[in-house]
């Protein structure tokens, strides 16, 4: 789908940070996705360093090519802040001394019980040409220059909270309108779902359709654009249609759940507890599904038993099992889900253990060889899997395992 | 320090998830860092969608004012990957269908108990003009015209891999030579930090000087650059004397160490051993501990007790004593920590217990309220925090503040 007649805006994020690769880049994204669901096309998303000139060409390029754009960074008070200076510069625009403004920093500080940094009276140069954007959340307020220039503070949080408050206010829609929406699946990789699609050709008539590999899992995600609200959801239904034929049986889940919300949800439902035993994902499924506000009502707790006396102590693991077996093998993770349900005296219990490396690795047991476990009031179900990547990889692909199994066992004790 | 005689280039990211906000770009990150490395100065990084039209004249404009451009993504076989038909389009470059090709991918597919999907064809279409690039872990092989662009593939492990081995033999050296050192600090935010450092505005005459606030702290990075290897380390170290003059009792770590990389050291060193009890934060901080390599070596376990019953049951906190102050105070902190060295028989222990939010605050207990606690044989000691942001804010600055807590501790026992 090819939206030529619609607003198009540029992004552009500020900072050494960014164009050394001291941080990626968390801004872009989130002004992204705002920009999405406002109606416009982004067609760049550019980091430039802490440099006025850069960022004086940049902006000067981005207003010449685009309908909107969006800066963010470099507003703040310390040596390395050019922003504000840039955007004046461009725009031959003054500043003004606003002691009303330094008021409001000295009294944040004072809040806070510090004094006010020197450097920070600068916020209180106001530029004469530019709206100020309120900040509820920081001290660097946005500017908003000619109605075509939005400047951001570069904190993420603080951005993102005026794109939702009050810098949403200031932008007029782009004139399109903009469905999204995501499958969640797992079981197939990118190119074996693209080939079951028959529909894919059909569908990208209706919606732009983008395939995202995540460990273990693919998301589907569709855009659908249009130019009355009716006929953005009329494209969406389509595609979504034409789609799900051929991807039922793969998905999980859609849009912001995720696989710890999902089980959450069916526990919380069904007025079940949940507790885990970890060995070499440490704490991370526990983790995972704590994310979840509100998971104190069906989640009792985790033992992380890495040592193999914890294994035993903790969930009741029998060292002659341990010795025969292993603590990498499917019995000890059966052994661990099914001690841990007794010790927390829990509905359901996963359990996970694994070779996850660098070191560790044997013939027998190699690095990325893992175990995960479910198990119920009727016994336990274990999976074997052997994940390629490094440490972190496969911890984060073994937590997924673990509660994707315990999702399919929730979704057949329901049934 | 203006960096102006150096060698500069250019990064393109491509892919429409980066324009519409579905995935944050991570391998401009990496990139980054490897053009800095080999003497590069990045002075723009940019993201445009997977469109013909939109790469050529981002990937022109690159080449007219860069020595060096880097394009990631676009190399796969789907139908939204066009990268390499829009650069044979702008080189003028015809492809030749490469029969050896086809059968590298089909006996990748083949290992794996595949079919190769009928789209893979595409793989062996070569540029004639291009090098290509090798890629040991995945298909889609780089490809470098003309000496100034380099396509990478946009899995980041594959580009990421690649720029470490047969990308990196391609590259010539940028011209100058670059030394990067960071140092962690803790216990002082940004503007406290600018203002502690007399020494700021004469180290920023030998390097540049980047403040990255984390959660609960602040990175302070330098990057010092010179003409030869021995001008570049004098810059280095004189910007590093003149930082560390005023930050060093902030100071816990530096380069690639974390707050759990330096505490794993410690306990290492000292052959101590480690466990943890942590309620708020779910798993996290034994996620944390266990991220290092080799912590088995003196990590036994977590007791994950999320319900008030477990714990009691898992580590010991007596019901009265929950009664009595609640299971968010320091009294339950202590008795976690006190608890969990004894279940697990640890040396050391550490526990976390708050409001994460965004439910579950009172008057008396808000949300952000978190007590931390660290154990050894002679007691425990607690921290009392307030955290402002949102429930995974809380939890991560806790896992933070919970493993700085212990660090200050090992210090001090070491001494």
């Amino acid at each position: 789908m090819k939206p030529a007649k619609f607003a198009t805006a540029r992004i552009i994020t500020i900072g050494n940070e960014l164009t050394t690769g001291l941080v990626a880049d968390a801004n872009a994204r989130v002004v992204a996705r705002f920009l999405l669901g406002r109606g416009y096309v982004v067609s760049r998303v550019v980091s430039v360093p802490d440099d006025e000139g850069e960022i004086i060409a940049e902006v000067r390029e981005a207003v010449r090519s685009s309908d909107l754009v969006v800066v963010t960074g470099g507003l703040g008070p310390t040596h390395d802040d050019v922003t504000k200076t840039a955007l004046c510069r461009l725009f031959k625009c003054k500043t003004k001394f606003q002691p009303a403004v330094l008021r409001r920093v000295r009294a944040f500080f004072k809040k806070i019980g510090k004094k006010t940094p020197e450097a920070n009276r600068s916020y209180a140069d106001v530029p004469t040409c530019a709206v100020a954007v309120r900040n509820d959340v920081g001290l660097a307020r946005g500017l908003f220059f000619n109605g075509r220039v939005l400047a951001l503070p570069g904190v993420p949080h603080e951005a993102e909270r005026m794109l939702l408050t009050s810098a949403a206010r200031l932008i007029r829609p782009g004139g399109t309108h903009v469905r999204e929406f995501t499958f969640h699946t797992a079981g197939a990789d990118e190119t074996r779902l693209t080939d079951e699609m028959k529909g894919l050709a059909k569908a990208t008539k209706f919606a732009d359709v983008a395939f995202l590999p995540k460990l273990g899992n693919v998301d589907v995600r569709i855009v659908a654009r249009g130019s009355t609200p009716k006929k953005a959801s009329a494209n969406m239904a389509s595609a979504k249609r034409l789609l799900l034929d051929n991807i039922r049986r793969h998905v999980w889940g859609t849009g912001d759940q995720t696989i710890e919300s999902v089980v959450g949800g069916m526990l919380k439902r069904a007025g079940q507890s949940l507790c885990v035993a970890e060995s070499c994902t440490g704490g991370g499924i526990g983790k995972r599904v704590t994310s979840v506000p509100g998971s104190s009502e069906y989640f009792l707790g985790g033992a992380t038993v890495y040592s193999n006396s914890a294994k035993t102590s903790l969930v009741g693991v029998p060292k002659k099992l341990l010795a025969k077996f292993g603590a990498v093998s499917g019995e000890a993770a059966a052994a661990m889900a099914r001690g841990a349900r007794k010790s927390f005296g829990a509905d359901y219990a996963v359990s996970a253990t694994g070779v996850a490396g660098p070191g560790g690795g044997t013939r027998e047991k190699p690095v990325g060889l893992v175990f995960v476990a479910a198990a119920d009031g009727r016994g336990e179900t274990v999976r074997r899997l052997f994940i390629a990547g490094g440490r972190e990889t496969v911890r984060e692909r073994t937590t997924f395992e673990a509660l994707f199994l315990l999702y399919e066992k929730l979704r057949r004790d329901a049934l």
